[in-house]
């Protein structure tokens, strides 16, 4: 997918569902930390939301490896080329692989909210499997190319190795919200980063080339990284501002002393039917 | 041991290894979950299986020792060659010194199981100890290799170290099936993994020869790594619905609510128990 | 900023800022373990100071960005020179991004303390982030550079992720004081660090240059951090001796035994309140 | 301390220290588990063993500062030769930087046992600092030696910051009985290589030199650093034996069931006795 469109639609896909996340996570915090209401059914809800998100990205998912291998230039489920002596489309193949591990981040998404059969954290782990999958098959992609295009697929790598980390994270600290909020933030980075690479890489016509070899574009690039990352940090917060601030004119705010006086029940409660 | 039949070895080894894992801590969480029945003593089940697991162990690890130094083309325990000046079928005392690890740990458990003198977490301590070992020993074993020998093993010890790391997280969060699931894939992933290493290196008659010095097929082992990697999470899947499937039907099932209110109270003693 | 000037200001900031930590941190601590004579309103006080130093971390930052861009030599908010197609004043932009995660930081720790919309931890996870952001930016900051002034600055980064590493644990221990102390003496040894660079790398008038290729200057140089650890682990330990001696003699001292007793309720209590 | 016995010194320092460690922890636990007879006064047996130990660190590492510097080819406190352009005895410096830091960490022991002031975990948190720098300085201590030499002190660093790791874990899992061993063979491991590196780089008279750039030797040795864990881990693992037989059969076995009953109890007081 060496072009502007094979960055952008991956990118797209990410920053999509790192807004989804925020917005997600928020909900479930805000209507935990104001339950004491008593009006919002909070678990029912953030059940079906676990239901739609496992089967959005499970169909999307198989629609991403099944276009990689049977697009006009693709595979076609042909892994070696027997006349050429070659490996066919590896590309489209490692991508496939990609989508693979989160198709089956999907499954298991839903498995767990849909039966009882599997641990609850299962569908944490098998998230972050696949988020290190992706960054580990993009560790290898890199020989042999120029240097600033070395350097900002290596950047990416932060954020989907971080986002890896803090869905392993949640595994033990399940339901921490700024666990949770930093994940949308790296996703959406990761989105947006994908972009700023489709226009580094491929600068759509009219734009300036740029120099792949001059270590001045490759500090810019560094720092350009920080701002997309504040951008992210900044985006995920407007959105829990939103949603936070919604859910609490919805509920009618309870005073906080008494909130504070249910605090621990509830919070026992609540990691009682997590377990 | 650099022929087919040196990786063949070990790579079943962990397969069965990695397999029975998957099923014994299925088998444990199954029983730990549908307790509330009080059909089956879990305990006590659980622990002839830890004796039985660490006396194979010991056993298959003190053979392999035995074998590393007596087979015809061995050390005999000859560590130095005072004749030509340089040290002895180096290769055969690096396994052995492996083994001897895991025998190490297979004794530990052993103890740990049949004892009370022992802290419990012990067992876990000492496996992670094995498996570091074994990555420690490959790390500093591929000097001056062919690219794509080095590249093979270098993606070996991911499952070699992550089998490490899960056991020492089950020092501090004993139980969790989780980590004890995923170190019974990377034990899977281990062992398919020696079983490609041996075709990639060492093609049986009839195959053809891998160029190694290929980037492409560098590029095309790593992804043939996920794959062997979402093969052992679908394999300890499979275990484990089936052992959770007989566990269940075998018990009678207990209405999710009972459960929902028997949970804590059991869980208490559960980790009482273990502590 | 490649001037002592440059080096000195901020090293002065994460001086102060430092021993600012230790002291806070030890009345903190120091008024929670004698609370038990309730004399004094430990949160109140508490989240006066969390509130002051947002302000002067956000006022600071900001003036800090504002200086970098326009200072005569700035880039005036200016960042591609069209005329010679380069990057302009990377070096001030760089440095302005710095603050910028900073001010994030300052402007987060207000909003957690002054209104109850964010969790509470967010303040750390931010803190955390812009300690990484700094090391991330001076991390791709020393291609090219000498090798000395490369290790000065390699040196620094360990003080930097060290407050990174210890500002995100805090996310799951808040309340520990070590971890926060320790945080301190890192920032405290940042500080005279930058002090220390300024002075290798542009020796001011009447001192002897330092070879900036001589691996004797390396090895003494790694001493000498060395030796500026023990200083600010010594400051902070001065900080904290003396703030711990005040609050106590201040507070009359409770019998030691009563306080064991009190011990878990409070600690209860505090936790409650923090959460 | 270019020599053998500059090895073998600090080798039977930490060789000492390991075991010394095996055996107080050992007594600590053994005394902990058997507590339910009430018999032995734990706490009070525990504070006395951490006293002398601080002394003794404290101690000894004084005397090593002091012997660094005023043996007669050492600096004698003096830095720089202004003579002929250079620093003085660098070495020297750097092991009394060493020695200065678990003098510190010494110091603080003492301070945290004798004295009610200090947090307790601040003692583990200066001895972690200290096998941190230890690791540190040999880090940078390694520039243009020969690859065997570099390789040797490599192993070493294993050791080293694998225990400064252990240490910060009891920051968090204070009184965990596995980590607080595992320490101890750490450093008994540490003990026994360096006694190693002497053999190796300054072999005694009428043993055959060592080839510092064969491969076979650098396998060898690798190998050989795995055995020496295996023995240090023994070791530890004798002294825990014996120390808990011996308690136990001291204080008269109590019968299992009745400690299962208590055991909850106690390890709750315990950790209040302990934070």
């Amino acid at each position: 997918m060496g072009n502007f469109k094979g960055h952008a639609l991956p990118g797209t896909f990410f920053l999509i569902g790192g807004l989804w996340w925020a917005g997600k996570y928020s909900l479930c915090y805000g209507t935990r930390r104001n339950r004491s209401l008593g009006r919002l059914a909070g678990k029912a809800v953030q059940r079906r939301l676990e239901i739609v998100e496992g089967s959005v990205m499970l169909s999307f998912s198989v629609i991403g490896m099944l276009a990689e291998q049977f697009v006009p230039d693709g595979p076609q489920l042909r892994l070696y080329d027997y006349g050429e002596h070659h490996w066919d489309h590896l590309m489209n193949w490692q991508h496939a692989t990609m989508y693979l591990f989160f198709s089956l981040a999907g499954a298991t998404s839903l498995a767990v909210h849909l039966t009882d059969v599997a641990p609850l954290a299962l569908d944490r782990m098998l998230l972050g499997i696949a988020f290190f999958t992706e960054g580990f098959l993009f560790l290898y992609h890199l020989h042999g190319r120029d240097m600033l295009d070395v350097h900002v697929h290596q950047l990416l790598l932060y954020a989907i190795f971080g986002g890896a980390l803090t869905a392993f994270l949640e595994i033990f600290h399940r339901g921490n919200v700024l666990v949770e909020l930093l994940r949308a933030a790296l996703s959406v980075l990761q989105g947006t980063w994908f972009w700023q690479i489709g226009f580094v890489l491929y600068p759509p016509a009219g734009m300036a080339e740029w120099d792949l070899k001059d270590h001045n574009n490759m500090m810019f690039v560094t720092m350009c990284y920080c701002w997309h990352f504040s951008f992210a940090l900044f985006a995920v917060a407007m959105v829990y501002g939103t949603v936070f601030w919604v859910v609490r004119s919805r509920l009618k705010k309870t005073p906080t002393m008494e909130m504070g006086l249910l605090k621990t029940t509830e919070r026992e409660q609540e990691s009682e039917d997590e377990l």
